[in-house]
């Protein structure tokens, strides 16, 4: 049990319809699934809540084939705004990471969150708002253990329109300086023991 | 049992990396999740078969709230390329619709099977074979039952960069026409008695 849940690493995003959230996932699967040697289903679902302001999708890497390609129990959680934070926040791993934007997010749900502000640090270097979505993916860049620096970037430039590599690319490394500069080893553990995990 | 199967409504599509594959599935799970009134699962999976010049993505319809999101029986196979067809025909039911690019699949596994030239279409009609997927979307709104074409064609002119949505609308009318032109009667019956459909 403990194995298989070391396999599996679960990935959950949100945020608002124009935010770039399924975009975002899709070059992350393809990150950890074309550029890395991993099997990674990615989804997104549709329904009643899905027309509320808030959108998910999420990525489940594995080293094995997966069974069940949604998300379990949460292991990495990018909110970008609050609406989403508060809707599928549930399932998260007493361990989990929770990264939100700054600009949209002010209450946390854990302890185990870094915030750092992906839509201002868009809108401010870069003036375009609409990169936010792939600032955070350097974020993730640097705390998903499932993914390299160079993996994720290379799926980005595969996924943008040509022209706006440059912008994309720079996007991108100003979301991992800013990750870069969060010291992980200030987080909380998990006041959970060990043993709750195994109850899966 | 037959109630369930009436319910569920099961895509695949298939294609080589450039095909934009899983942007049209993402712009088919929106017409039917945002813009209508259904439950959507919209899945990507990657693993070593992905990495040869094939990728799929599926599409799952319900009328009630999902439990397993990927394909278990497919109603509609999109197949935009020789290889991605070969590889994913798999799960295709005896009434099921293979939809084709005539322009890249030559051998068809099935009778119930409808060629139209999508990346010819594009490129002698539009000039840009890039749109390939958008006229494959709209032969879509003709063929798959769960989604209207005014559905359809709000979800496309959403997702696509607002200075191309004349060439989309445009792309998108030219393979509804396509599909409209071909007469879904005379395609044979599956020769499976119904019955068959209720072992599962």
């Amino acid at each position: 049990m403990i194995a298989m849940e070391e396999e599996r690493y679960e990935i959950r995003l949100g945020g608002s319809g124009g935010q770039g959230i399924i975009l975002a996932a899709v070059i992350l699967a393809e990150a950890a699934g074309l550029h890395g040697d991993n099997f990674v289903c990615q989804t997104q679902s549709y329904g009643p809540e899905a027309r509320g302001g808030k959108s998910k999708a999420e990525v489940v890497i594995s080293n094995r084939e997966i069974d069940y390609p949604k998300v379990i129990r949460m292991d990495l959680f990018l909110a970008m705004n609050q609406a989403s934070l508060d809707a599928y926040f549930y399932d998260f791993k007493p361990n989990g990471l929770l990264v939100v934007d700054a600009t949209f997010v002010r209450q946390l749900p854990t302890s185990r969150a870094i915030a750092i502000p992906f839509t201002r640090i868009a809108r401010e270097q870069f003036g375009k708002e609409m990169v936010a979505n792939v600032v955070a993916l350097g974020a993730l860049a640097q705390l998903c253990p499932r993914v390299t620096p160079a993996q994720l970037q290379e799926a980005v430039l595969a996924r943008v329109p040509p022209p706006t590599r440059t912008l994309n690319s720079e996007a991108f490394a100003a979301g991992l300086a800013a990750a870069r500069a969060v010291n992980l080893e200030k987080l909380p553990r998990s006041i959970v023991p060990d043993q709750d995990e195994e109850e899966i």
